[in-house]
């Protein structure tokens, strides 16, 4: 397994869905920050399913505690080691499907991969539970990032064909994000009842989440291997379900002339900018100045509450499942602040790199 | 600088585009396999400008030599140090830019991040040029992967908004793509006529590149931030020009009920497949067994004849440039090897991770 | 900070002296091997103060809890995190020497490297206790090892200028070690008496710790930076108070001519062998077969309770301290299974590099 | 194979004893540094064989050429490559010893890593020859840490029993070694005479080389796996014929009480320093801002002109070999440079790492 993240910044994610706990190790944080507890919980709690009327009945908190790495609320520049207890776990929901895996899930490709050895019950390593210790060091690398004058935010541009309003490139609008259950700068409420109904309806939706970072510095990130797109890129498919990631334009690119694409220098208030933003805030890997702008194209949960068409590995018959448990019916809502905590990860990573040489 | 992919596979990417040699050295390839020498030099041929009529007039031929790691034709388990000498270049073309960062070009963000030091000349080690290596790299994975049964190939999807074929998820058509200057099971000849009207407007073209894996074994991959998605993004996004990637059903997952893009397990002829291949041939980061398919957004080259606006770094001014040299108009056909490549250095370095638990 | 080892298995550390818990995250462990918990305590046992008679009168026991990655005494494949709660911990002993600190411990250069903000409690990060972590890492991997046929001992060669018998190079005694709290081939009655001596002197013992692996197969290990010698180097000297490590003859070699030093090959029941080992069962960085030994030097606990020379740094005085606390006066003995979880860590990695080639 | 460092430098070593070209990238280095190349060619002729009465006749000037990362004599922020092509190779020297390996070196470790595919010729990847590439690395490196006021300079302290003076641990007389084939500061007269005595007699000698940093910063350096010894082991060990290696007091602290080897801090002209420096300028991994020292025993070259015993691989014989070819009686001299540059590398490293976090 490769659940560790080794870069300037080094995060070791552990745990499986009903494991004793899950967790995190942050490796390289900085010492002498003082870590602000309460906005930490405040933004684990925008991933947990607990306060989200949209999302599945289970009712973990995500109650954190930390055990090492912060001394007088100040990082001691140790390893931060950050456990979340497993409390709520219902194991018994996943023996009926044991050897009947799920289509869309990785209960097939672990099998294989961990020779039927894998933690099966919840998903176990592979659970999007595993998210909140990646959330738990975003969250800590974020107020980081803040303390430089960056900020992330990302919000719900598309659910089940319902499209917002994009980010304006040169000034997203990341304050004008509502709080609440759905982030979505337009038609949120549409997409709520999108996913009502497609509850249900036994069903679930896909949807795409975009992120803005604003107040990064020009001139941080790398060529080649470690360009800001492919240190955003290796965070954003650590999260379960995206399928897709495109930067600025995008795939829009496509269909875009030179002429068009290329966004022109120019000078303001004494400054380079660009009159657009195609680019997404990176040329050559390194950012422009301008705000980094991301899409990540979000499957339908897999977990649905249809019958559905697989196999059975012992028997070697096709069968058909119904899954129970609790699950949600789109998981974009939740998946927004994970999108955030991966691209907080990278773009400190890059920001620790050009440190580095200075 | 991090031109270095440090994983099971390490391969240290060097050169600029006009430095005296470009190259690569790859570490941990295995002893004992045969190289092939002509069928690396036709595999970076499809990439090299000179015998491409689509491409730029810049006659580079990519003659490289292998300079270690090879002993009577096998690989002798030492680092492979190969190089490629530049002599084709022209750097004079570049100076009247030097203080003149040209849009959609890394110059403006080298600037920042080398403080002035990094080379100007042809883009330095921003430089397209830079993908030789990469697909000698690649090249010489794809010929151990081929020896496991792995064929990767791809092909132009989309240029200048002109859409051919994509492959069939269940059964990519790999071995139908043309060979030639254009590599499209459809439409080529549009795109190759959209590229010589773009070239003959001053102008260029973006498009979208196709690519399949095919008989990668399944169980292949890891989760979180080494799954095979991750994995693929990292060594794709070091292609320049790159602005997105999706995989199996990519952006469409978000317009997918879970019904629809839930991938039915079923057996066939006594093996476990799929009824059709949204998740792309990976579910948890770990193959499935199925094709494995992405594609990626190519932005069209930011290299164009007609004037642009930029500023003067020296003089504080706006300024309008006019950009000479040799560029291509639309380098997605050349753009194709160099994501097989890719796609080769990502998928080995998963098989290896497999490799050493076994 | 870095207190990961991220090679082909990743180990991260954490905790300091009296923090909430210390603990480790082991990412790579093969899914499939039972885990043998007695075995993983009694090893861990060894290393613990409370059970030794010679060591500090700390009575932590070191109960370890496992909080993922194993299921139903398997090994999952998921990352493996175990923790150990900190209960007696007397931070207040350390107060009186927040400024002033204490020779031959890290008190004055964590306090540069981490500006003050370092956890001074106890040595924090950086006390002895954080083997406990790696010696639980080692024991898991010492069961892995074991079922490879690889057997590691350690044992006291030397304690405060009494030395016993070192192993025989070509077929170290390990089984012949004494269980008890002085694991010496030779004169352990003599080296805990001045141990006991040491301790009544208010002074402290160093002494040299012999290793030997047994088992391990001809042929793994890497050229230049990964050698065994390296890879051993670099966890050895993750054990605090190791100043000097040497394989084979070692130092010795500085006196031998190469016709004596070179260990001659030959046929030996149909295998080849050597006639001596003076290697240390490595050559080129790869092993050879043969008993795999070295030696480290261990320096005498830097707490002792005789009053020390020390500067204040808030006063830019100097001045004298005396360092209260519960301290062990020699911690050759329970640094054994330290040394011997360090090679196993070292030996296990070189294993998978070798593996994944294959 | 892992020729490869990659920590915040990356250095990639490739090249056989007789392949084309050996040589090295390091990526990471800082941009607009001048390169001195004077300097550099003047550090690796110390290594070279060419100018060293005592050394082989083999005539290799290690003539280098930079490939890239060089613009102007600058730095330029892409990765650096150097080669140095092989010339005087006799590949034939080798021919009749293919299957008999020699005692002392890596032909039958390599072998049976390699399954017989690795390159046999004058000890391939294995041979001292990859240390040129080696000390070019860190030739570079030191004239960075030089402008930051670092000096790192080795001596010989011991070759075949006669021991000459070894630094003072608080004032190193680094420049007072002398200059010429045998640097060391006291008895290397004799030292040359030994060397020649068993040159004529077909037999070679080891030796101890210790080395000094001077001026490098206090409180550079991690705990756990990336110590400053942990760094410098791994750099030093990189280099053949290393069999041991201690840091300050080093195995005598086996001798020593708490009492006589911590060393007591005390302020002097107005900051920390230490009344003595057996800690080698080290604690708990981190410098002290006391000179960093260290001594690594050197084991006798192993090809010497006597015959030897050692084993016919296809005739499963023992038999009696002659080593032809040229060799050093005593590489001690020679790997003077080497080491120095392996503590650079090292050295550097942690220094970026310390940068990073700032």
């Amino acid at each position: 397994m490769s659940s560790l993240y080794a870069g300037n910044i080094r995060i070791s994610i552990f745990g499986q869905s009903h494991s004793r706990a899950i967790g995190v190790v942050i490796d390289g944080l900085p010492a002498g920050h003082s870590l602000d507890l309460d906005a930490l919980q405040a933004f684990m709690a925008r991933r947990s399913p607990a306060q989200n009327p949209l999302g599945t009945p289970r009712k973990e908190t995500d109650a954190f505690e930390i055990l090492s790495g912060v001394v007088n609320g100040r990082l001691c520049g140790a390893p931060l080691a950050l456990e979340i207890r497993n409390r709520d776990a219902h194991s018994a929901d996943y023996a009926p499907l044991e050897h009947r895996p799920r289509p869309g899930h990785a209960d097939y490709t672990a099998r294989l991969r961990y020779g039927g050895y894998e933690d099966k019950s919840g998903g176990g390593h592979f659970s999007g539970r595993l998210t909140a210790p990646l959330c738990a060091a975003g969250g800590i690398i974020l107020q980081l990032l803040r303390e430089q004058g960056v900020e992330i935010a990302g919000q719900a541009l598309e659910i089940g064909g319902i499209r917002g309003r994009a980010f304006d490139p040169m000034a997203p609008e990341i304050h004008q994000i509502p709080a609440g259950p759905l982030p979505a700068l337009e038609k949120g409420e549409a997409m709520a009842e999108a996913i009502q109904a497609a509850r249900s309806q036994g069903d679930s939706l896909g949807g795409v989440i975009e992120c803005a970072a604003v107040g990064f510095p020009a001139g941080i990130g790398d060529p080649m291997f470690d360009g800001l797109e492919n240190r955003i890129a290796r965070c954003v498919f650590a999260v379960p379900a995206v399928k897709g990631l495109e930067f600025g334009a995008g795939f829009d690119v496509a269909r875009l002339r030179g002429s068009e694409n290329n966004d022109p220098f120019c000078w303001e208030n004494g400054r380079v900018s660009a009159r657009s933003n195609h680019a997404g805030g990176i040329l050559g890997g390194i950012s422009t100045g301008l705000p980094i702008l991301f899409r990540a194209a979000i499957k339908p949960t897999p977990s649905i509450a249809l019958p559905q068409n697989t196999v059975d590995l012992q028997t070697g018959e096709n069968v058909e499942i119904r899954i129970g448990g609790r699950h949600d019916p789109c998981i974009v809502p939740r998946a927004v602040p994970c999108l955030e905590a991966a691209a907080a990860i990278a773009l400190y990573d890059a920001y620790l790199e050009r440190n580095r040489e200075a």
